[in-house]
């Protein structure tokens, strides 16, 4: 399966998810910003209405003067309409809505389990994983059957899972799953060279780095700047900060539920000697609790429990917000968001090579894990391929934390496909979070799949 | 590396661990029921003595007309001796005291964790590793030295790691690890055929099965009694005694600290549908403290705590015991122990094949788990080779469960071959049995670590 | 896919290829030698009068006193018929006529190409393959419909490729391939024992070896009798009649086309240290022209060309045969055969393990060769399961010869599957006997493939 | 084992073989070229002159003023001192003489047998590779022993096996292998461009490709230029320029040993769809003798047999050079030579990442192909590390043609190691140029062997 040539000025993209009111806008002031590329996106969204003020909000935007990247927004009303003719496909959905989403987070908190963002991993990234694959089955057989030929990028969590069910569906799709967070872990690198090694205004891409692993417990074994390695710089500033954390803006982590002081990163740094590359709320998910253990612990770890509640107030702003970009009543700043989507698809293109951490199936970059698991590594990508970049082994100690995961999505990923209750139990025991014994684990697991059953049709309840 | 053509009547044993008073007595014992072997057993203990004590009772037992298997025993003083001219090579040995054991198994509960056994996983199982691999080390040094192309029977717990060094000094040895346990599960199978099948007296040996997994943590996927799956009846046994459990002689749990209900295998059957094929005290320190939550969930499982002081009561009954063998106050009694070593010599001399379940590293037989790694499936004895057989890969949910356990094996032997503390915590704190978080673990493993100081050659602690 | 409890005595064998006047015999035979099995066997044909003549020898068989294995025999219409409630299935077809066949084996003597048997390897046999892969494609196609659950025994060759697509349409086929020639090679390591060994009627299940390879290209590192180490005597055996050639009966070789001298068998072990385990016919084709030259060539190995003219004088004889076998002026003889199939049918009823080499798809039984390639190596049989004995891997020098044939017979099974005639003739160019450029490649190859194009039905020609 | 952080200005590279006339001149070329880079470059060779006369050559292009790049060059007496300290250590050497390369390439040409080159496969190839391995068992061993954390830059033929002892012996070296074959076909690529797609000028490096195989027998299954996929332009170029051959200067292969007019890469699409990317001359030898037949057809297909008598003339061609060279007579041209060896040490330094094919070790970047064995594919060259880029499988028609010699150069490898005649006779046979029968391959090989004994130290010949 090869693309054609295809003309960088007049591509057709389709973004499902396309009411989003976060990775839209991010895709469009990218895509504002890039002289280079040219053409149509398709805005496809089960909130109709939202892909329509997306619509407004895009075209708005593509008819300011100061934007280079000139491209027409066309909400659709099906998904087979949005694929058709597809060069690039953008996948960022919400699976359901914050009412499953509050029993994801919140309904194990009974039992004293403690989640920080329950999306990815644990008994709330569990379940959101089993609404979620019956829309990737639907996703995928769309794609097989009107856009084959189509790269497809995918941001929706859970990561692996979604990437890996595109793969399960249709073989030959050419996806891969972007995540911001190994970029974040660059950053905070280059703070590391500015505060130890003396060496300022170091951009993130300069911060060269291995990377191994599964998305959101992803580490790093080697880094470096130019002829120099950061990780005795690293050292120092983890010894420097341990105590107090590390933040930019002082105590900002008490604010933000998306801030943190780096503490969970700094005492993984200390006890296994590789760089784990992830925001901490993140990272404390795919552990026993020992960052987790209750909300005590996690605030003297420096981060935060995110709230529902917090998502459905941001929820609210921001749809105030779409109404405000539609009209014109506010803009839509004009920075490079830091999301890699766009310098993705002019390497695609042809229109020069990139090297960047993604998603992808097993073919051999991470040793020790099996082939076809989806693992986040680097990998390089040139017109119409991407392939990952060999990245090694994981200590065995560090593997035996990560590889207990991909074993346990595939246990996920088999429940949801076959709708098996008793594997998706299963699987639900085996996640570090649930420290509960199996009859407590039992009550727990019903409840929360029955406050999501909407979305799981055809399951025997 | 190739047997010489072996005679059968001429046989030269090394046994190391040769005053054993458990093992060494079985294996005298199933040597001197089979007439077609004959020749020396050398028996070599750092507990001279006692190896002294055993050669009186072995040639005595050599000596007793209702005896058909004749053979010369002979405490030797040093490895070397032992091992040169052997023909086969057992190790069963105590690596420690009871005072070591004592603290592997008792140290943790002071933090609320409870082992059952303590020797195998579990924060005890990986402290009692740390200081048997340097013993092993030698152990394989010798054997490569001495007796290069002898067969080599392991019994010694942590068996997979004891295993795994041998092969890890000695890539040529003929080393494979034996455990009863299995042998214990078909039992139960036989009972079970009995009790819903109405198939009585069916000889262990008639169970067939397929053994998938590493020791003491062993699944059964496939069962059956000539023609008839024993899958359907296992099923309704389950049933039968789940909550009563189930045993021949009722209530023995009780009294004896090996016994069980078998509840926890029979838990474990109805939430994943494949036969856990090890004792209740040995799985269930697999598992997160679904069982070994505290004493009063370990007795609601109806199994024990074994605890030191029992073994300690125990030991001084056996040498009592040795001395009245050796005086001939006593007899060993000649029944077959349900031990397989002299099976498998026998197999190994060309005296027909034998198919049963032994510790190897995996060359293929168990999909999903690294190569090299000591795993416990079913494997073909013949004229000096054993080769395992091909028994497939666990499902994805119970590989979750066992595979932390291989890389933290894995881990430990690293940690103990380089005496390295830090690594050696970081598998510590791996184990699902190690409840608490990193500072308390510390403060743990530092304790039980220094414990067993004595035994830690070049370590710095 | 499990077997249900299958009663031994009320067994349904479909026998696809039914009319056969070779393995059908040989089938009927030994399951008149068997008393523990009954049932009824169903011949299936496309010459239906064939199986008719065959369902009349069966039933006539059946009848008779001294028979203790009595089945009803039944030619049917169609495979549907055959396999409905089948709990074995035999296929052992003859792919095309002596028209094709002569052409496979023929035509390209006049390139200078010469093959000894031309079914499984070589120019014909890849010819062979392409004919045979769209029947085998239907036979897999009706099994997954008609027969899931039943045991498939295959006899027709190309063995691997035939094998391979019944796993390749069918992934969930328990379907196994059996030969004969490793049985021959015993036989021929007992004749060796007898004479340099001194030892006298080792039968032939009691050499035991270890197996690798691919079918009739397939080597033995290991072979004992009881205590003995069978590769000494072997060396001296070779020694012995390197020169002459070993027969049992002397000259046999220069009267029948299936007798050899064996000098390519020994030829072989001198060069290379392991046993080569097919017959010389078969052996020879796999490798360059090294014993297949031209005809004096072959004479100075000892072995033959088979004709495929005295394959049809032999047919006649067979057909004449079949009409007394049917009338009762010829009674079959009542001795084994030495075929296996009614052997391994009972071990996969459970009533009794069985240990012998079979084809399967790599599961991990033979390093070096991708998983999934059919490999020929021991199998353990046992209700309703056949494992793979991990077999070990051959030396590289070993490997180089046999690798590039799984790699071609790849080729060949997906040109034939893609009816892709540059694909099989890239295949067709890859063949060792293939010594011809591809300019007189491509005519041969061309003219070959015209003379079979009658059985590659939707090919562009 | 990592770099410590190394100076750019103060290196120190070892180059082995530094009496080289070729290599040699253009590492200093390149080196005089990069104004980033300086230090020392120490010239070992067992022609300790010719080390010294490249000294004066080297520190005579320092010493010029248009000269940006300043080395000091020093020839040193033994392999110890140019290792230590060093950064990089460069490989090149000529293992033997002339006199033994005339047996390689000439000798079989007695039995019929052309070489186009006879360095990296044929029977000249593995004769060389048998005289190099134990040459480069010393060298491994030395830079284990003296320079351990150093970058191993080998030139060296046979490339693959060379690659492969120093990882065999020392498994932590940081080496890799450099060849410019690949780069030849992209300039090929680029005219194809020019020719068919209308784009001129375009770099060389700006032809992006897959690289999948093993050295000299290396194919693309990608190519591109921008946006453009430069396959179907490939595709129209091979047919136009089938029948005549391709050159730019046309008719240079018949004056040209080491030019060719493509026709047997062309030859090579046409039949398999991928691009064969390395010389002619190269590609022929790992064939069976399609293309070397005998020397007419080797003319048909328009390139050239190279005789051993042009190298020795053109070697003292290069000696006056030398002289003239280090006399001043003559100065060394400051033209970029095309070899990677330079912006591979900037890369690893720090200096800015790239992406080239070099040969390593498989660590799963070329699927098919056993780990360990060294493949060629890219790799991304960062700061301290070389890490292949996945590259996929080669379809199972050109696998079959290439594993072949995977696994011969493994039997070859290991019969240099262990000084095993019998098995270099048998990778000697399993050659595709070897055409003739074993009793004729023996007494070539025998007497090939002997012609190169005074190299091949400690074995019985
Ligand atoms: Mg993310
Ligand atoms: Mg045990
Ligand atoms: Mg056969
Ligand atoms: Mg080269």
């Amino acid at each position: 399966m090869t693309m054609q040539q295809t003309d960088p000025r007049h591509l057709s993209i389709a973004y499902i998810g396309g009411g989003s009111r976060g990775w839209a806008w991010r895709l469009m002031t990218d895509l504002a910003l890039e002289a280079s590329l040219a053409g149509t996106v398709k805005l496809y969204d089960i909130d109709r209405e939202a892909a329509g003020v997306n619509e407004t909000i895009g075209n708005r935007l593509s008819g300011r003067p100061d934007v280079p990247g000139k491209w027409r927004y066309q909400a659709v009303n099906s998904l087979a309409e949005a694929l058709s003719g597809a060069d690039f496909v953008v996948i960022s959905i919400l699976p359901g809505t914050f009412r499953e989403m509050r029993s994801d987070v919140h309904a194990p908190e009974a039992c004293g389990i403690y989640q920080s963002v329950g999306d990815t991993t644990g008994p709330g990234g569990l379940i959101r994983a089993l609404r979620t694959i019956p829309m990737y089955v639907t996703i995928a057989a769309a794609i097989r059957a009107h856009a084959p030929d189509a790269w497809v990028i995918n941001y929706t969590n859970p990561m692996s899972i979604c990437t890996r069910i595109l793969y399960e569906i249709f073989p030959g799709v050419k996806a891969f799953g972007c995540c911001h967070e190994v970029f974040h872990t660059q950053l905070l690198l280059a703070q590391a060279l500015k505060e130890c090694g003396g060496v300022a205004g170091a951009p993130r891409e300069a911060i060269k780095i291995n990377v191994l692993g599964i998305n959101h417990f992803t580490w790093l074994d080697r880094a470096s700047y130019q002829t120099i390695d950061l990780f005795p710089l690293y050292r120092q500033f983890v010894e420097k900060y341990f105590e107090t954390g590390y933040e930019e803006e002082a105590g900002r982590w008490e604010r933000d539920f998306f801030a943190s002081g780096q503490r969970v990163k700094f005492d993984l740094f200390r006890r296994y000697g590789l760089i784990a590359a992830a925001g901490d709320r993140h990272l404390a998910e795919f552990l026993p609790p020992w960052y987790l253990k209750d909300p005590e612990t996690v605030r003297e770890w420096k981060f935060s429990l995110t709230p529902v509640d917090y998502r459905i107030d941001n929820a609210k702003e921001l749809i105030a917000k779409s109404r405000r970009l539609a009209s014109g009543a506010e803009e839509l700043p004009l920075d490079q968001t830091g999301e890699e989507g766009v310098r993705q698809m002019k390497a695609l293109l042809g229109l020069g090579d990139l090297i960047t951490n993604v998603n992808l199936p097993n073919r051999g970059q991470l040793s020790g894990v099996p082939l076809g698991a989806v693992v986040e590594t680097n990998a390089l990508f040139s017109r119409d391929r991407v392939q990952p970049v060999v990245a090694g082994q994981l200590p065995p100690e560090i593997q035996s934390l990560i590889i207990r995961h991909v074993y346990n999505q595939e246990a996920t990923l088999r429940a949801g496909l076959t709708r098996d209750k008793e594997l998706a139990f299963r699987a639900f025991m085996n996640d570090p979070l649930v420290t509960v014994g199996p009859a407590d684990g039992r009550k727990l697991f019903d409840r929360m799949l029955a406050n999501t059953a909407e979305y799981l049709p055809g399951w025997e309840l």
